[in-house]
């Protein structure tokens, strides 16, 4: 079966995101949350650090933001 | 416990890394490689559209830049 890679290099931002990307397969679950459905949440993930979606919060709070859907800043109603 | 959070906005690049990070996490396992330490896999990692670490490719051939830390382009020897 293909598997998935993660393709690092070492430098902080790496090693932090290994970390994360780890741990999040160790816990095996993650809660999804679509701010265009439940758009009250849209501050709560201002106030973690969220700037675009699609992002990930681990549970210690490092944001990792992925590829580049949309900016939050549109998001607000 | 605190839990991992994926926020999104129901955007194309929001549903394609929704799904990626559910398959990942039921595959529950990733390959980790270090393109510092393993400079022959640069190549590998640019044909397969890494453009900057970290990254995650999925096992369907999708691409997540996850944040910035580095251009791959600077890993090449």
């Amino acid at each position: 079966m293909a598997k998935t890679i993660f393709y690092h290099a070492g430098c902080p931002v790496c090693v932090s995101a290994e970390h994360d990307i780890l741990q999040l397969l160790e816990a095996g679950n993650v809660e999804i949350v679509h701010l265009g459905e439940d758009n009250s949440r849209v501050e709560e993930a201002e106030a973690k650090g969220v700037k675009s979606v699609p992002a990930l919060i681990t549970p210690n709070g490092n944001v990792l933001h992925i590829n580049f859907g949309a900016n939050l800043s549109d998001l607000k109603s």
